[in-house]
């Protein structure tokens, strides 16, 4: 069957969409992928050699858990934890057994890094002979990650945590009682799992859960009908709060849209919470240092000369380091080496992806340069 | 001469930039304004029975006092405060001496309310019958304003201060010490004068002077060259956190934009006024505030089913407030009347202009509906 055909579109919609492709060659391989959302078609879904991986969804979120919640679900749902890191899908492509478990960023790059470390943490050789059809969508998170670092008390470098498992071409995921099955049998790790509820028992359980994640600076939940149709995302005051910091430590590469949703998400939940005045003011200045320390601290390190960025470390063998790196340039990514040392036969490199805009803005305005607004 | 020739335009430019003008007609007076910024010509520019009335330029701002000013002045310059109003255009158009004085509101829309109190407040007709070739560039302030509320302690309802007087049709300053001569010799109240500066005094008072500006709550400065043909404006902490405070409890209907670039002041504020971390910590739950709590009471207010809105009172003869209301409804804004009293043969109504984003938005995310971002 032909690629439009297998997306569930027309041939002529296809090719329109086609258009917003872009190719990629990943070692002799060549494959076009999807960067942005359009409709018909998810971010992140790849043609590869007449194999398609389809693009995650974007999962939708509700600001209000006692009205959204019941609107969003009819039945049971699960509830697992939202971690903080990036959206990895990792899928065999090929007939051949040998052809390499290949690992795929949300808009659909193939990252050697990332490959390579799906390899080596997690059991995708089984996995996959057994599950040729299927892809596995993790979360990459820990502190040594090249696209979104956190912290969790579990992991010292990097780690992936399957959150589902679909069909690599239509996007069906397995149930997450089965998956959670199904994962488990091959002692893969997974998203924590807080249990299935009824939309009302969730409503019941959600601002506690949601309170006790905002302490440990969790970063939500993912609420799941059980075949995973519908999926429902809530986030902590920690997370907004942690993405408002760095967004304003990067105060003009950021979207302001993406500073300002944090914001009203931070009110809706102090609505619903039922704050008292005091909470509510705590909050208030928790927000107002969370948007103003970060800006400042950019501004003089900036004033004293020197470059701001997202700094990252990664740690793995040298040729692998060497192949991310390339894989940025490739991208057109301007990288800062900051430390670059060997442990244990790993290279360990810390770099900061240089952020154009908030440089160059704030070095002008430092300057005196007018601003006509 | 033609329109185009007095606006220093090809005809063919001025006929592209016509097509952005808007029509009214003001008791039968047809007129063409511009209600937007365009490259070669002034927001607010206005053509009238052959006449121009130009709009009021945009004021530049820089974000760092001491490198910013600098670099926009060569000689002296002359500090008067900012106040927090609405920018009002008085001029007569017209040979006949008997033609009424009329008001302009920042875009160019003649305003009868405003038209009206220009006459009473200030001594327009000998004004204009000795200088009918200008116009009087004023900030409408003070509690009862239908555009800008905000309390001024010499102020009890409405009062105009003038801060230019340029000819009409050329845009060119009287220079500032002879307007302000100019202006008292008629009692014509100015915005309040802070001296004259060399570039270097200047950069050493500011910062003082803010200080003093925004423990008052004042809005700021307006430095200007002394023929005016230079101006640049510096805000106060107290007049950026009063606009967040303002744009987050309407979140829905302010741009983005406009709350980031209020935010980005502060930080650079805090840089150039060296503060101690106890000082940009105070700053920042201030800012914090500023957003959330009126962000929470919108929500909260919508939630109880109110509806929210700009609120503001006027006070004037019972036909000129007729003709305001009917001048917002023209211009098709919804306004819900809250009060409506005579007090001493004034009418005296507060009226909201209801903002639908807001009271559309939060009723549906209240009502739980989901975000797809």
């Amino acid at each position: 069957m032909e690629y439009h055909d297998r997306l569930e579109l027309s041939e002529a919609r296809f090719e329109e969409l086609r258009e917003h492709f872009e190719t990629r060659t990943f070692r002799g391989r060549e494959y076009e992928y999807l960067p942005d959302y359009r409709s018909d078609l998810n971010r992140g879904v790849v043609l590869l050699e007449g194999a398609i991986v389809d693009g995650f969804p974007k999962v939708p979120r509700t600001l209000v858990i006692e009205e959204g919640l019941p609107r969003h679900f009819e039945g049971d749902l699960a509830i697992e934890e939202k971690l903080d890191g990036c959206n990895v899908r990792i899928a065999r492509v090929g007939d051949d057994p040998a052809d390499e478990p290949l690992a795929f960023t949300r808009s659909g790059i193939i990252c050697p890094f990332t490959t390579y470390k799906a390899r080596e943490l997690l059991p995708v050789e089984s996995f996959f002979s057994d599950h040729p059809d299927v892809m596995l969508c993790t979360e990459m998170v820990g502190p040594e990650n090249p696209y979104t670092s956190h912290d969790y008390s579990d992991v010292d470098s990097l780690a992936f945590r399957a959150f589902d498992v679909r069909d690599r071409e239509t996007g069906d995921s397995v149930p997450v009682p089965d998956r959670r099955d199904l994962c488990a049998q091959y002692d893969i790790p997974q998203v924590p799992f807080h249990g299935v509820y009824t939309p009302e028992e969730a409503v019941e359980a959600l601002p506690g859960l949601v309170t006790d994640l905002d302490d440990a600076g969790g970063e939500g939940v993912v609420m799941k009908s059980l075949d995973v149709s519908h999926q429902l995302k809530y986030t902590t005051s920690a997370a907004n709060q942690d993405d408002l910091a760095y967004a304003f430590s990067l105060p003009f590469d950021y979207g302001q849209p993406f500073m300002f949703r944090r914001i009203i998400r931070e009110a809706f939940q102090s609505v619903e919470f039922a704050e008292d005045e005091q909470e509510r003011r705590a909050r208030a200045h928790d927000l107002g240092e969370s948007i103003l320390l970060p800006m400042t601290e950019t501004i003089e390190r900036i004033a004293d000369g020197e470059t701001v960025g997202e700094e990252h470390t990664v740690r793995a063998p040298p040729q692998v380091v060497e192949q991310l790196l390339e894989h940025f340039d490739d991208q057109g990514l301007k990288l800062d080496v900051l430390a670059d040392r060997t442990e244990d036969g790993d290279r360990v490199v810390t770099f900061r992806k240089v952020t154009q805009s908030t440089n160059d803005k704030t070095s002008a305005y430092l300057d005196g340069r007018i601003v006509k607004e």
